[in-house]
């Protein structure tokens, strides 16, 4: 039982929301997500690293996921994207927010497995930011660790393999078109 | 009351949500939105004239607004894009929707008015594209006329201040990026 | 002797160079290029084929390539975009030029085979469009046959084997950012 | 005399030019240029100042500028780049360079005055990026001091009447599209 609420309490937070309210809610909207890719730069800004989260899943397999969440009633994207990246990098990983929000792609999360990214909790849409971080790493809460694969790497048939939601697609989309 | 409901029937098609349903879960969750800006282009592609439809609101005073709605539950980016612009603008616009889904902005609507976008009835999150139509537009259901203005005019502080939801913000951005 | 001049009469009309001119400056600075992918879409945007021009090469070899050239002093990138579409498509392919000039990506071509696009005559940095046509192509000029792949076809190893100063990169990043 | 050649002596390095074969080849073609914007975030990524130059020009007026100038032949955008924001910004001033050199719009310089852009020594296509400074930026050069303005002033028309060759139109354009 990995699968949790935003809160487990009787009365969360604004923006929260209790497990069996979100399950409803998932069956009848699109949720808003973020997906971020944090990568290490070198000083010309060429990616030299992706970093890809290792999660135990729900039956204890591993899995490799994206930095990844949805976003809350009242949160702004970079108020999500901030928080995400500190719940899965640590508070010292000094991650690079991208000055424009624009995405550099998008990804459609669907439950019925008929897309490339499929996630059988929900429909999500997502915004995708490559994101680079500066500082120390570490895997905090439910992330076992932080793999820094080279390009070539990460968007290899393997690791695609490994990879949750389908999400090597997006990695592929936005790795590549940094060219080599 | 122009507040509907997507379908106001007991048992609504799959993705649809009656308006009881629908205000609940605004309160909730951000809502996936799209936001076409409807342009006209010369054959160099640039833009020569900026569609704006012209509403009448709750209170039955008139407004401007982008083609711009919600994304259903089940429903692709694409599919409800087309879906808006052909509710607006006709079935014989012949929109010509982007090969590429990154958006060129992206709107974050808040519904307490903190923000440059905001929406009394939602927090959304919208993606925003420029969309060429090259066929003949006819206003259609809600709408009362689709002006097209020269983009000087379509951001301009008058222009501005007739536009619902702060939308004169987007398309200063969009247009301004297009250049001169 | 396939390598021609802009223009070889003695005179040549402003923004022209004559053959040994061409070949001087390109040895002095980088060439500015332009190199617009043809697609065909759907009506909801998404891509179906990409067109590849098939060249006969100096040696007599077949080869493809994009719509590729320079753009020329004085002329502007829209103008040298529609210039070179019509010399290679013909007047009738109907090529929707972007709104915004922001390229998808850029392409960088050394004459020493360093980098993944090399172009033995030149280091040229090219703005890369993707260029959705809606009427009818007509092989002109030295394009032998254009040839309409699936998005699978055109960034296969295959394909990439037969493609000219590296392009195959450019075709690869570009439609594999559409998605799937 | 304050337009000088790259390199002043007899035997320049390889990619740079003279000062009279810079001037003939900017007759010639249009030259490959990169402007960069460097700004000051905060930990969400949000602009909060855009760096301006100061500089004198040949008239003794002084004039604000971005960083800007060409790249060299067999000199890679990215080492452009960094090299001419070191060139003005310093060693010290840790640009964040772009992981993807998708530039956020391009800016087209014409040498008769018939673009918003216009630079009298040459026809220039630019390919502009937002650049982050993390560290110190001090003068360097010809650089007389580095303004850091909000964003609304390096949008208002009393710094946009300060800046050489219409680069107030690439400010604007980049700085608007982030929001507000």
């Amino acid at each position: 039982m990995t699968e949790t609420a935003d809160y487990p309490e009787p009365r969360p937070p604004a923006g929260w929301l209790t497990k069996p309210d979100l399950d409803r809610v998932r069956a009848e909207v699109p949720m808003v997500y973020v997906d971020a890719i944090p990568v290490r730069v070198n000083p010309l800004g060429t990616v030299t690293a992706v970093g890809l989260l290792l999660r135990s899943g729900e039956d204890d397999t591993l899995s490799r996921a994206l930095v990844s969440g949805r976003v809350r009633h009242g949160e702004s994207v970079r108020d999500a994207l901030l928080r995400l990246l500190e719940t899965d990098l640590g508070t010292m990983a000094f991650p690079q927010l991208p000055a424009s929000l624009a995405p550099i792609t998008i990804g459609e999360y669907l439950p019925d497995g008929s897309s490339s990214l499929h996630d059988p909790r929900q429909h999500a849409v997502s915004l995708v930011y490559l994101v680079p971080v500066l500082g120390d790493c570490q895997p905090a809460n439910e992330v076992l660790s932080i793999d820094w694969l080279s390009p070539a790497q990460a968007t290899s048939d393997e690791v695609a393999a490994e990879m949750v939601f389908g999400q090597a697609e997006l990695v592929r989309r936005v790795v590549r078109l940094l060219g080599s």
